[in-house]
């Protein structure tokens, strides 16, 4: 699902939108009036371009078309969806709907970016108030999962859905705030931190540097893989969420924080939080720190989407529908050609699979024979069905002998195609060849056993899968026998 | 460093110590009236044995023996250091304290858990005021490297010092709090976003589900790796901090939250919150919830550590002082024996190293390889200084044989030792074996070429490891041709 967006304000966040809709396919049109964002867009998208496509374990579609028009009727014109991410100030923000709406087609979606109003604030003298939403991201844009979709009755169900639908269709979770309040949901929790955090540092408790640490060395790592609630339980051990309430519960009336006071926001205090700041991260420039960010949220989430959970399980669902957007073929039969190798992987190297030089690690060239070879198994029916059957069984690898020809960098487009050397009882003897555009980067010579999950001994394969290596054996067997396959590890001279 | 650990009273966070300190070797010794501690504190050992050894890369000591005491003076006899995790109310903590002095030494270091209480607090009236101190860990406390270190002018500097050293051997990042205040300073942060939690659930703005997808699908994968002010540092783009500041600082005086108040603690928001609870988590079982968070932490914290970052930063140093700790052999001349294959990994297998069944996913066995490799080239003088010589260079791997010979699980200590068939001008030519205990797991063929950074071509490696390699050559002529190398892949009959 692609279309075409227009981008009404261009900073850090515009500019993280934009490069969500232009990665995933989308044309966008761009209207900013600083003279500088053409530049500050491109700095967005570098870094975009440098994380977002190795997220996903499928290819995202080829980039849409990014043009830059100078009065918002222009850029929005033919838009299927309109963002709005223009200063947070509400006189702003209905100057700029009025723009839009003046202009934009009556089925667009018109978003809001803001972080502070209520859509029924920015619906307020709208000429149609029923298109306008709260689509509330956070930065990077372009990397982190969470959208808080505010809506009012104002806005059509079926509007909503659509707006739902789009979100997750850019790998977004929309959050859909049923009630609105100012701030939404996440930001009220930054503001209580935030507060309490400046009470901190004017009272010399703690520097930005330990305020920093007392987060990323504790709850910031439970935050970012469970919340609050559901660390909770878990902290309540059997007896549960009830039993945590009994135990915590009373330190509400304790004396403990400054959350019954706001502090003074003194030029002192500014300074202060600045001085502290410089010494916390002065030594990495800002395009450092979001680069190094990034790679750790990549790490990270891509941990998270190892074990299928939080924002890691939204990155898997939506690299499920990649795959069957792109009709991937569930069976070689369903291939429009099965007489030359079969393409089993198609994606971009990610950011945790490279080592400091920016070149793709060794054991990562592995991980992607062994995707390539579970993307065969599939293809010839040996698929999870079958692997969770208790009559089933599975292929697993006896040996590997790998040929590094060429390196590769993170972002780079990587596919692997895989031609059928034996595929005989149990016995299965793959050839992979991986590439980059024209050039051979590493060969991948497995051999594979068909193993019974029942005995775990080596056992034929059901009478499908035999079947289809015995139609794939015989359209490939005029094929050449690849060079540097069957061979020992040669020492050249 | 090891020693012999008391720990006093072991719930979920005294069970924590004490696998933290028994993992690291130390001697551990339990009192708790509760006639469920050793069933109870088994249970943590078990989830701490799953997840702690493999996420460091270097092996840890072996683990020291754990003893249940049926008093407190018992407990404390001869312990280095004694943890204190009793209940959070102050005269349960007095009447403690002074058990624990009445029999413990001098020496001892007391550190108390509590997560509200000031050190000023705990020491009023005890025998020996000075030697008591916070130190307020976080759940789960064999994985999160937090510990708040607080004190007061009552502790002597050396002591405090004693105890930062301590707290560093076992791994964790002691945060010196230099200025004592009720709940320290993460409990502020987690006290200030419960508050609004509870309101949020009480008015149906959202219900305890929606809240942690509002954390974990946004700011909190941030948190977990740059904390508040570094987060807001790079949202403030090139002007940095002060422009953040002064975009966001107004939202102080807007009228956003309810902090200004505190929500009533009724039997019916228990009800809700409990009742929400369920509905979003339980599915899963505490213990299950307690795997899968160890998992998602344990990955994370991989990730950051490949960056070494935060807390990732931390795991490597921890790994630096165990592998120095010891005596890893910096050069094969320091080796007792090089007429053998000779040891190049040692290490548990980490839980994000297995696939759903448990078992190692196959491209960790070459991970493994190359670190095996890694540590060999160091042996031989090819170190981090001298690949980053511009004179300097490196071997890159051209080929590899894999063996896959058995599985292996999560935590599960594995060695590889490593024999050279050929290292002669630019070849190189490695054969590992991967075992666990008598049982080989795999063997890896490698043949690497030597490259000259500068040119990126094949090049002589220098004269210093040119002479390691002679004489490691003839120390291993004698050794039979390893079963399996130099062989292509077999299809066995």
């Amino acid at each position: 699902m692609t279309g075409s967006a227009a981008i009404i304000g261009g900073g850090v966040i515009g500019g993280g939108w934009a490069a969500r809709f232009l990665l995933n396919g989308w044309d966008v049109r761009v209207f900013d009036p600083d003279p500088e964002a053409e530049r500050k867009i491109g700095e967005v998208l570098d870094n975009a371009r440098r994380a977002l496509p190795g997220l996903s374990d499928a290819p995202l579609p080829g980039e849409g078309r990014l043009s830059f028009h100078d009065d918002v009727a222009d850029a929005v014109a033919g838009a299927d969806w309109i963002q709005e991410s223009v200063p947070e100030r509400l006189e702003v923000k209905h100057a700029t709907f009025a723009a839009i709406q003046a202009a934009c087609g009556e089925a667009a979606i018109i978003g809001s970016s803001t972080s502070g109003f209520k859509p029924s604030d920015l619906q307020q003298g709208a000429a149609r108030p029923g298109q306008i939403v709260v689509t509330h991201p956070f930065n990077p844009v372009y990397l982190l999962p969470l959208i808080e979709l505010v809506t009012t009755d104002a806005n059509r169900p079926e509007m909503i859905e659509t707006a739902r639908t789009t979100l997750k269709a850019l790998g977004l979770f929309p959050l859909h705030v049923r009630k609105e309040i100012d701030a939404h949901i996440a930001d009220r929790f930054l503001e209580a931190v935030w507060r309490e955090a400046l009470w901190l540092v004017r009272d010399g408790i703690a520097t930005t540097e330990e305020i920093d640490e007392a987060i990323r060395m504790g709850f910031g790592l439970r935050w970012a893989q469970m919340g609050l609630f559901e660390t909770y339980r878990v902290a309540g051990g059997e007896a549960g969420m009830r039993h945590f309430m009994a135990q915590f519960g009373p330190c509400l009336s304790s004396p403990w924080t400054r959350l019954m006071d706001v502090p003074e926001f003194t030029d002192e205090l500014v300074d202060l939080i600045t001085e502290q700041s410089d010494a916390q991260s002065g030594a990495h420039s800002i395009r450092d720190l979001e680069r190094i960010r990034d790679t750790n949220l990549v790490g990270m989430m891509r941990a998270l989407k190892q074990q299928d959970w939080g924002a890691g399980a939204v990155l898997n669902a939506h690299d499920a529908t990649l795959r069957t957007g792109g009709a991937l073929a569930a069976r070689i039969d369903d291939l429009e050609r099965i007489d030359r190798p079969i393409p089993t992987l198609a994606r971009a190297v990610p950011l945790d699979w490279t080592d400091y030089n920016g070149h793709m690690t060794e054991s990562r060239y592995l991980e992607a024979f062994a995707c390539a070879t579970d993307r065969f198994m599939e293809l010839i029916g040996c698929d999870s069905a079958y692997i969770s059957d208790p009559e089933g069984g599975s292929y697993f690898t006896a040996e590997t002998h790998i040929r590094h020809l060429s390196e590769v960098h993170a972002g780079t487009r990587i596919r692997i195609e895989t031609q059928l050397l034996l595929g005989q009882g149990r016995k299965l003897h793959l050839f992979h060849r991986m590439s980059a555009g024209d050039t051979l980067l590493a060969t991948g010579e497995h051999f594979l056993l068909h193993v019974s999950l029942a005995t775990r001994r080596p056992a034929p394969p059901s009478a499908a899968i035999a079947a289809a290596l015995a139609r794939l054996t015989e359209a490939q067997a005029d094929l050449p026998w690849p060079e540097g396959a069957g061979a020992a590890i040669r020492r050249p001279a």
